[in-house]
């Protein structure tokens, strides 16, 4: 039996792209089921593509992933596909699957993909979502071909990694930053419930969050039903992170967020600040 | 054999959060089709969503109906399941199921969700629609769990209700308001065929729309093509309802209309106005 | 067995139109697979529509094509189903099917769709895609119904065809224009490679790229990788064609290039131009 192929790219849904990547995998397994995840993301946006693949994986039924940001197309990057437990990922080597590999355990195999018989005739330059990435996903997902048809192993090591913000921990503070903004105007930090623990902010206890040069008052709530409308909050969210949000609100409406924005997060209540305006 | 899930959301498409109600699905019940109906509502609006739900239901597969527009996540409003002849509609009690449940003949059974066995465990905060309201759907649209295996009955009664907007009979005139802009700029009404012919409006007659102080002849016709390029035209549109639309065009950028604003329908041709300009 | 359908429109996925022609071809046969290839065209622009189904029909995989642009409804245009090689496309008469058809070696029968058992009473106006074209496709792609149960052939020459551009040759130049600008902003030409090579244009040659008056060198190269970030470059495109491009960047964003403009290739330098700013 056929396994499912949950399928991640930029291509948005102006054009055709996404449509013909799910004709050209109908065309060699027509009984394979395609979960579309996203394909709005911002062109050649690998880091927000992989942290969404990453937070999604557990969440998709075994099989393979087909991941599709790749602004180096056309240049030497290599195209792979690597084996876990969870199934068999497959993109560029851009760094785009590594955060999803490390979430279900890592690679136990890796192979660069260069079978040319696995691969669609271009009439010009490769369109490799359709050429080569799609096929491949559908001639393993079908059982048609292993892992090793499609090309030689690779070393792990030589595979680009994708490099995520490392949270720094001062004495009473801890600094991260946003890691995602989602639908809703939530902004998720790589912050984790344990880091905050680590330098004494519990729930219930005052918090100071700080952008930049400003200071916010915020809580550490259960749920959104703990503030009032309007008011900004800490919770942890649905993937267990820290994240900043605002009731019946927009976080980076209110304050000053955006995906890659510093902050702080301190005991204590904000220092007491005379603003010009 | 599984029936069909028609899911319905103000999720969007920027982040993974379709595509992971997807997946949960098919890790409880591969076989399950899942239908999507739209995920581009405003953030919250829930009359819109309940109204495109019960435009929608009647052409929908016998099944399950999975909604999930829910800004009330995170306080104690009810998470719900209803029974129809159509099938099991999933959401939040909200008012959301309301119009759809009414459209197929009321609901037999309602529960409220709470068996902790049928729900995924979240590392934080939960996300209803993957954690919650998602799995509900694909046990009940697997026959894995009975809709009492969900939680217990609720009353009908203390159900959140949708109030949707009356029209108003005058002697001669009918006052209604927009219920739906759709993508073309089509604005549909509240008002029926039969409301018009109570007050003694025919197709073919002089008809008067007026919206706030601004009066616009119009004409109640059978299709596009009766009237030329441009010009406005009220006809009974494709759901049996009353609709301002303009050929070739669109009815919101030619006239004052938004989604919930009044107007008011009646015979005759426009009272002079002198407009200052 | 049933047949997959692919299915284009321009209905946006604000509302619920997509969904609910999904939801009318489950309801007549459940089993068929649908394949979503595009709705976001611009409302009512049948020449992008009918390019986008011609560039992905040979990627498809073999059964029914269901495409819904059409700003003609409820006016006089035929329905028509066209038999192909490929399978059988669906649609109104305005040319959208037209370019497909065409790509896969053109039809040997076209019926107009006209057979009211088979399509869906409508409470008022008619929803095509959902009350005649959606139910077609269905009960051709299970097999519930033949062509001819549809409607009456119609002569191929009475159909509506697609005008589309044709490149005229200079001396030593060629003379085309922008057929489409994809979501990464290539613009490609309606200009193929062995055009250039009619009139002595080669890869490595210097190629002035003509647009309005003005003019810019560029190279026509094997791939993006072939020259530096930001910078122009001619190739063939995925489909074939004669495509302008920028590496790491957007063509329409670096040249004044849009859908529809007309361009004008030659060996060369740009002319000595005085520009005032």
């Amino acid at each position: 039996m056929s396994l499912p192929i949950s399928f991640i790219s930029d291509f948005g849904r102006d054009d055709e792209f996404v449509g013909v990547v799910h004709g050209v995998i109908a065309r060699i397994a027509p009984e394979i089921k395609v979960i579309d995840i996203g394909h709005e993301f911002d062109q050649g946006d690998i880091r927000a593509g992989s942290l969404s693949l990453m937070r999604a994986i557990q969440y998709l039924p075994q099989g393979v992933a087909l991941a599709v940001i790749d602004p180096g197309v056309g240049t030497k990057r290599k195209a792979i596909a690597a084996r876990t437990e969870w199934g068999v990922l497959i993109g560029p080597d851009n760094g785009l699957l590594a955060p999803a590999v490390a979430m279900v355990g890592g690679a136990d195999k890796i192979v660069s993909i260069e079978n040319p018989e696995l691969q669609l005739p271009a009439p010009g330059s490769t369109f490799h979502g359709r050429d080569l990435f799609g096929p491949a996903a559908a001639v393993i997902a079908s059982g048609q071909a292993t892992l090793e048809e499609l090309g030689p192993e690779v070393d792990p090591d030589s595979v680009m990694p994708m490099m995520l913000p490392l949270v720094e921990h001062g004495k009473q503070s801890v600094t991260g930053e946003v890691l995602w903004v989602d639908h809703f105007g939530n902004a998720q930090l790589n912050v984790t419930p344990d880091d905050l623990k680590l330098v004494g902010i519990s729930q219930g206890t005052s918090i100071v969050l700080k952008i930049h040069t400003s200071e916010f008052p915020i809580e550490w709530v259960e749920a959104y039903g703990d503030v009032v409308d309007g008011e900004g909050l800490l919770h942890i969210d649905s993937y267990g992170q820290i994240a900043v949000a605002v009731r019946d609100g927009s976080a980076v409406a209110s304050y000053p967020l955006d995906n890659g924005t510093a902050v702080t997060l301190r005991s204590g209540t904000p220092t007491l600040q005379i603003r010009s305006s």
